[in-house]
Formats: structure tokens, sequence, C-alpha cells
């Protein structure tokens, strides 16, 4: 038996988000239908995290365990000919039997693209917000850096989450900009559900005045009401996982 | 009666051209329910060129004829609320009334976007031909130069188009590469039909050796046998009208 780690991109504009759904097109879905069809056996496709409907990935990990005895250069050759043109194989390499591409993640970075300009720009309104009014992002970079450390993270967690433990530590959270896109960059050793969405948001709320609590404060509440809105999906890119 | 200039872009991915046709949707169509719902008239909107469904525009051009009494800045405004996301109006500015968007335009550029990588690129598929072997954008520039000067472009113009005078002037033609991009830039007082992707289409067939005449020959010709494919509409963009 193989454990086989691919390393795909996708523009998640077209999914449902990566796990399988009954009457939704997924990524998961997509490439274990690819799969299937190179390979002829339906071997479990196990990812790295869940990702909601529209989220992007630049780096996303998952493992296949398989007794199928294909090339690794060649399942991703094949992988990429097969797949849709919104979903690439950037590698495949085989790991140890007990790799897990999920329990085995160290950290993960998401990133969060702001589209800042009174102009709409056509070829972005899919991979960005579009935020209108001024942003601050030297002063929105010293609030975010209150996310960093060791916190329950419950007041950024999306209500319905059966997730217990909410306890999350953020290596890194900042914002950067390059001419009229703002993008915030988080890294942490995990998510939880819609927490980046909601952080982008609590930053916005702040940015705009609506929020005037610290994010500190925000944190130590634990209460969801007291954070921002969820911020929409098109932004989000899961950048970069580390095992 | 007054004559107003749009300057718009737009993501051609969902439409079928500039120009209004039964049964599709296309960008002048769209734009001119977008005014209409504004302005409660059905002005006709004047192009600055037609291009093909998915062909993409960094600037496009166009006038409207109108009694309507309508700020210019108000339209811009209403006009990028009405319209879907992927057309952004960049500005409005009221011209004398015999403007005209297509026959007073002095000069057009366009870009032809090559992602020139063995790997798939899945934000960038709608926005570039995937073109897997190796280019030497320095010697395609040479090539390119060929393209330069009066010439009569018969050879670069796609069959059943109905233009008599097929002879152009180019200013300017060459490409750049930006790592894993190549760019074909193109200038000239108008374009033949399809002649852009013509051109293009000629210099990965010189290339991978397919085509072994050089450009200035296939020019003299006149013969559109000897130019290359029809390259895909997708990595084309209208980037600059000058009037």
């Amino acid at each position: 038996m193989r454990n086989l780690l691919l390393t795909i991109s996708f523009d998640g504009s077209n999914y449902h988000g990566w796990q399988v759904q009954e009457n939704a097109i997924t990524v998961q879905q997509t490439l274990q239908d690819a799969y299937e069809r190179i390979c002829g056996v339906r071997d479990n496709i196990t990812g790295c995290s869940r990702t909601d409907s529209g989220v992007h990935a630049n780096m996303y990990c998952c493992n296949i365990r398989t007794e199928k005895e294909i090339d690794c250069g060649k399942l991703t050759g094949a992988l990429n000919a097969v797949l849709p043109d919104d979903i690439a194989v950037k590698s495949c390499a085989e790991v140890g039997y007990d790799f897990h591409a999920r329990y085995d993640c160290k950290s993960k970075e998401y990133i969060y693209q702001i589209w800042n300009s009174e102009n709409k720009h056509p070829f972005l309104y899919k991979y960005s917000l579009h935020h209108k009014y001024p942003l601050d992002e030297v002063f929105l970079s010293r609030c975010a850096k209150e996310f960093t450390g060791t916190h329950d993270f419950s007041a950024f967690c999306a209500a319905g989450s059966s997730v217990e433990d909410k306890v999350r530590t953020v290596s890194y959270a900042g914002l950067e900009r390059d001419g009229d896109m703002v993008t915030f960059r988080v890294e942490a050793d995990g998510f939880l559900y819609n927490m980046v969405r909601i952080m982008v948001g609590t930053l916005l709320g702040i940015s705009c005045g609506k929020i005037t609590e610290s994010v500190g404060d925000i944190i130590e509440s634990r209460d969801r009401e007291r954070a921002g809105i969820t911020a929409p999906p098109e932004g989000l890119f899961l950048n970069k996982i580390v095992y």
C-alpha cells in the first residue's frame, strides 16, 4: 500500500468548497473523478482542510492511500490533462503510509485580498473583496497583531461549529498594501470555521468605526456578537501548508 | 444634444463580444440595458471596435449621443452600480457632438498574454493562452518587428471579412517576459478581423518550427494560408485607445 501526497491549487469560484456533498460540485469530488478515470479505482482523497464555496487555494494538500503502482510524475501529468482548467496539480510525492494531510499539518497560512479603490476591477471581482472606503493598512496591521499568540478564538468562530477546543495559536497576522490591493495574511496552527473571514470582517468594522473595541478585548470576550461580519469568500486563499 | 465619451473595461469571458447580437449576451447590450435603466431612454452606444467572444478590454471607449441632462460623474457611479461586476465604467466625459468612438480613433493597442510554463495556472486560464513549450521572447520580438510599418495585412485577416482596404500601419510589435508570462504587444492605426490572434498564432508557429517563412515574407504573400492559426480569444486584451 502506497501513500501519495498531492499538492494542488484551484480557483474555487465554480466549486462548493473542497468536501464532497450531495447535489453540488466540489473540488474533492472533481479530483476523485479525475483520479478514478486515470487509475480505474475510486481511492479516497483526504484533504488538509475543508474550504467554503468560492474560496481559492494557491496551495492545498491532500493524500491518497492506494494499491495502484502509477508513477508520480505520470499521475501529475494525467490529472492535469483530465482536470478542468481551474484545478492544477503542482506535484505528487510518495510519503510514509501514516502521513495524513489533515492531522499532520503543523501550520496553515491564509491570505485575504481586499481591492481598496473607488473603482470596480472587472478582472478581480472573483478574487477579492471590493472595499471603496479608505483603509489604513498600517493602523489595521497594529490591530491585527493582537490576533497573534495562543487564544480561545470563540469570538471568531461561526455559530454551529462542532469543534470543542477553540484555542489556536496564531504566529503571524498583518496587512500589506500593493497599490490598491490590500492583503491580509495570517498563519496559525489551525483555524476555526470562518475564522479568517470573521477576522477580516472585524478589521473592516474597526476601520469604518462600527467596532470600537480592540481586537484583544473581542478575543477575550469569546463572544461572536462582538466581532465583525463574516467577510465574503471570494477574497480568501489558502496560501501555504506546512507539515 | 450632448455627446458622452465612456471609457470602460471588461472581462469578456461571459460575453459574445461587444456588438449586439440576437440570442447572445454582449457588452454593448448589457451597457445599453444599464444605461436605459438609469436614464429611461434607449440611446445608441457606439463602440470603438468590435471584439470577439471571450476577448477582454483593459480600456474600451464608446460614445452616446443623448438629449439626457445627466451629470457625467453621476452616470459613471450609477452605471457601475447597475452593471455586472465584470464591466466597469472608468470615466465619462462630455465631448464635441461630432466625436465618433470608432471613426475618430487614431490608434489602438492590444496585448496578448501567453502563460509559458509546463504548469497549469488555475487563475489565469481565462486570461491567457497556456503554451507549455519554450518561447524565446527575444528571438520572437525580432520576428514581430517585421510587422511594423505600412503593409497590406491580407495574410493576417480572417476569411470572410468584408473590409476591402487591408493596408494598416503597425507602429509597434514586440514581446516581453515577466516570469512565466510572455506578453505580445502591438499598436496600429487599425486592425483587421482576427489580425492580432493570427499574428500570435504565426509567432507560435515560428517558435515551434511549423512555420519556416519570415514574417515579412508572409506579409508580402498576402496569403492567409501561409500565416499561423488564429490563437484563442482568452489571451487577448484591447489595452489602449488613442484619439
